[in-house]
């Protein structure tokens, strides 16, 4: 397979809303012009990015749709079933834990972990609550990969070393402050605060 | 005071985290020249962008750190005290409700909505969800400008047509649905899946 460049991994995404968004009685195919067009983007681009993931299209016809939607998800990783869990079970952990959404992105989150007594046991959707001190056997037993961080800032990086510890290689880190990792590891910041304080310029500012 | 361009309102916040993480005990005093040097940015714009938004600087002095931050800030839009509301008491809406960081980006909850009755009452730190209905008479009486909306997809648009109609200007919206609004309101998108969806894709490909 090709080799995938960022620009794609970011252009992916956009195909890929694209065509989940046509009706149900569009036709079967689609060029990659016309998918350039709806999109404005250029069509050499659109072309080279398709046939880059995809040897199913054909001059004339172009590509099938649901093979096309199909080899997107496959090269974003949306087909992977990666098992995710959350330390910090408060309001935000626990919401995130019945989230039902995230099965279609790929990442099927297991269980989460709290050092607070009070806040372990299930949730109303029937996922469990452990305490902290569980994750590394549950991720061994699991073969976690992905850790979501919804503690308060100040115990952010103690538990994001903790989960390091435990074989987790991909963090989502929900706590307003910057962790240090291994170059290997990936983290991805979820600053909430950040996104509301550019609304509030855009207030000040329209 | 000058135009303030998109790219300063970009650069600020960049400008104001690094001034906040100082240690206590630096000096009290900080030219553009250590600013730029500091965060790798050109020496012409930091001096550009402080001298849009301060008076205060002086040559071989620079600004005094207090001020320069007060002054971002004040530009940023952070000393507002806008009136906040959110709609829908789920989880997700509650642990809004209860967050105390939005403060300190000028933006003041004040309760929640929800047209489910068993979802109104109070929440443990004492904040208020009432029914839906009494929207309208809220945003008049506290003069709400932000609305932040916590509810299903499916129900995203009524209620932010709801909000917009009780004088609602500025939409923060965490439901995974496009909102069309008219050319006046403002709409930030929080879509919490595209995060994780990243996060997938870079595993896969990392």
């Amino acid at each position: 397979m090709s080799r995938i460049s960022n620009g794609m991994l970011e252009r992916f995404p956009v195909y890929l809303n694209y065509l989940k968004s046509l009706p149900e009685d569009a036709p079967k195919n689609i060029s990659a012009t016309a998918i350039a067009r709806a999109l404005c983007m250029g069509e050499v681009n659109v072309r080279k990015d398709l046939a880059a993931i995809s040897g199913s299209g054909k001059p004339k016809i172009g590509y099938i749709v649901s093979d096309l939607i199909d080899e997107i998800e496959t090269n974003l990783g949306y087909k992977e079933n990666r098992g995710t869990v959350i330390v910090g079970a408060g309001r935000l952990g626990r919401a995130l834990l019945d989230y039902v959404g995230f099965k279609e992105y790929g990442i099927n989150i297991l269980a989460a972990f709290d050092n607070n007594p009070d806040a372990c046991g299930e949730t109303s959707s029937g996922k469990k609550i452990f305490p902290l001190s569980h994750l590394e056997e549950f991720c061994e037993e699991h073969k976690v990969q992905i850790g979501v961080i919804t503690v308060p800032a100040v115990n952010a990086q103690n538990v994001c070393d903790y989960m390091v510890e435990c074989g987790i290689s991909a963090i989502w880190n929900f706590a307003p402050t910057h962790l240090n990792v291994r170059r290997n590891i990936i983290v991805q910041n979820q600053n909430i605060a950040a996104s509301i304080a550019a609304l509030s310029t855009h207030l000040k500012w329209k």
